[in-house]
């Protein structure tokens, strides 16, 4: 880990930067697998298939009787464990659903919000070196919630054409009926113009490497909606002197097996603890089967000191982690200093992989700095929120001359014109 | 008005696409505005503004005097008149903060969410044929509940290189401070990359003509935010036999008057209200000052009788309208029929103009059928949602070993360390 000590405040964008891939090709390589699919469906879906995932397939949907098999090919300690993250996870996006508050502004006019779901989603579930069914479970289920017609998933199949168990299951669980073994920007393809068998979706959720979060970056200048834009994982650390370093390493290191791109951040105001942590860090590294992975993102890392907490937090701000670990004593007396954050952990037994599958908080969160404007996945990333308008004789009475100045003075007659009118025949009316 | 009867569901997509504009060259020379500006920052912003405002400037600043000087400059009427429109939309905007809420998902973790603002935005105000002061309040309002600390209005100069007074005052009113006097595109660069004397913000709001819109688009790729794509602005009328024509026409019209490229759609399950409400758009186009913009808009708009209010509905959810006004009797009983729309106006006094400036409900709303996946902007659009966890001894040992082996199963080792060291020292402390 790269070691600083208070590193002045015109540093700290330039320490804050993640590292950017040139995307010059990338783009235009993207763009020709998405235009390709929009032009012939299925096939090209089929080709891309096999020529990146070496999956030589005939039909994109996997079969009901694959998914139930699902059941019988995951031991039941996973099964079990999957049920103790949805219910979890159920539980705090259901607490999301928001009762309409009507309010009267003025009286006789009555505005409030109603939630609908978005009709057809996408969820995509990267393959590679691990199976992801954690974020079929974050997706799925305030999918589910929200009340979403349909729901989509797209994941990679491995070179037999097959489907990993526990992605299965998982989407089962979760009552997703329909799931195709595609990936990549292909897929991305597939949701955003429809083919023969993978329907068309209005928004796409999920995490991906380069190509799919281009793919879906692209897929924007074509209607569709995506979840956020997203990046390398990342994990900020504040400690304070009472901190555990053990723990501390274990933290940094959780994030770090993610890929040699994982962003790891350390903060504190102790010298000692930076220093613990750096050893155990060394220590657990042995430990970890992804040691390469970790090491390489490691090297890029940092630990940084600072005078006092404060300065502590007006960095991480600045820095705006996707997942911020509080590793204080009393950590929730500091969580209004905390601006821009992803999803925040408090003490020292809120461990970030206590988020990433069970807490019930959503693992899928903005990176790269999106901290600072966008929310992680929740609930309202399912649905829409309608404003509705009820105005009564009384209302427009109230209201009705102010509109008529207003638009007026926009020079907006016809709006005037709308107002006026039904004003004039209320006081027929009355007379 | 194009008059259609029961027309076939498979012709519901091609009746409900909006005009397109060819954006190939468009796209190529808003991308250079955007790069100049981000290169040469102010000299470039004040040459765009004379070439296209022709307003020769030498500050783009607005100042303290000019500001505080538009009380003056506007009638009283029209101040009390943009007091009515404050007050209404501040009290439902501030209906739309949430109260964190608390969930215990398992005994000993305690999930919740809290919002913070997004810190430096940006308004976006289109001059051009009326000053819409009332944008300024929609935007601006929402940006100062939510807390946001700094707030950048841009809107570009008149020939004399002036602001009008309305949207000065609507600004000072709210407590905007920062004032620019540019426009267009540049606006847009200036806004994303800042420059000498305008600041660059986290995410840009405001409509703005299909050049402003294409440079929001391009914006998101430089790490800004923006509020929802943008298109001519619509609204659907649903009417049955109880409707009033003149009410009608007059809201058909106030659309209309918008812009040639306006989208006006009427649907009834009466023939006779359809006959009715087109004489009476053809008798009040003539009180209209820009008729000729209503006509033109409305030689492409539809009126389209259905069998029924079930079809209609069915209709205006493929069409997902910017704004849908429910002409029926009882009209708030049919609100659940309502899937896709921007805002909904329920019953015969709820004309669009109450939306549009004063009821207190938001008019920045999606077009071009987004309503089908974004909501209009609410006050959430200036916040983001942060989620907590607090897990304590109890919590990591009711989850603990589930985390363990959902972790083990994505061959995430590291993850699983960082729960399994937590509970071994549990277990020793209490040994």
């Amino acid at each position: 880990m790269i070691q600083l000590v208070n590193p002045p405040k015109n540093t700290w964008a330039e320490l804050s930067k993640r590292p950017t891939l040139p995307t010059e090709n990338l783009d235009a390589n993207v763009r020709a697998i998405l235009t390709d699919v929009q032009k012939r469906g299925d096939a090209a879906v089929l080709e891309y298939t096999e020529k990146f995932d070496q999956a030589k397939l005939t039909t994109l949907a996997v079969s009901q009787a694959e998914i139930d098999a699902s059941e019988f090919e995951i031991d039941i300690e996973l099964r079990t464990a999957i049920e103790v993250a949805k219910n979890a996870i159920y539980k705090f996006h259901e607490s999301q659903r928001e009762v309409p508050e009507m309010v009267e502004t003025t009286p006789g006019v009555r505005c409030w919000r109603e939630s609908r779901p978005i009709q057809r989603v996408g969820i995509y579930i990267p393959g590679g070196t691990a199976p992801l069914f954690s974020t079929v479970l974050m997706l799925g289920i305030p999918a589910q919630l929200a009340g979403c017609s349909e729901v989509v998933l797209c994941t990679p199949p491995n070179a037999e054409g097959k489907i990993h168990p526990a992605i299965r299951y998982a989407a089962k669980r979760i009552g997703i009926k329909q799931i195709f073994a595609v990936g990549g920007v292909q897929a991305i393809a597939a949701l955003t113009f429809g083919t023969e068998s993978i329907p068309a979706v209005l928004k796409i959720f999920g995490p991906g490497n380069q190509y799919v979060t281009a793919a879906k970056q692209l897929a924007l200048q074509y209607g569709v909606a995506i979840d956020m834009p997203a990046g390398p994982s990342e994990v900020l650390v504040i400690a304070d002197k009472h901190a555990n370093p053990e723990f501390i390493a274990a933290d940094l290191l959780s994030q770090a097996e993610h890929g040699a791109d994982s962003q790891v951040v350390l903060l504190s105001d102790s010298a000692k603890i930076i220093e613990q942590a750096i050893n155990q860090v060394k220590k657990q590294l042995e430990l970890v089967p992804r040691a390469s992975l970790a090491a390489a993102a490691l090297a890029n890392s940092k630990a940084i000191r600072f005078e006092n907490l404060v300065d502590c937090f007006a960095f991480s701000n600045a820095f705006a982690p996707e997942h911020l670990i509080l590793a204080l004593e009393n950590a929730a007396e500091y969580r209004s200093l905390v601006q821009n954050a992803g999803s925040v952990f408090l003490g020292k037994y809120s461990c970030e992989s206590a988020g990433d599958y069970a807490s019930g908080t959503n693992h899928t969160l903005p990176t790269n700095g999106y901290a600072r404007q966008y929310s992680g996945v929740s609930l309202d990333s399912f649905i829409k929120k309608i404003t509705f308008q009820e105005i009564d004789v009384q209302g427009i009475q109230n209201l009705g001359p102010s509109i008529e100045i207003l638009a007026a003075a926009e020079g907006l007659q016809a709006h005037k014109n709308a107002v006026t009118l039904r004003l004039q025949q209320i006081k027929k009316l009355n007379s």
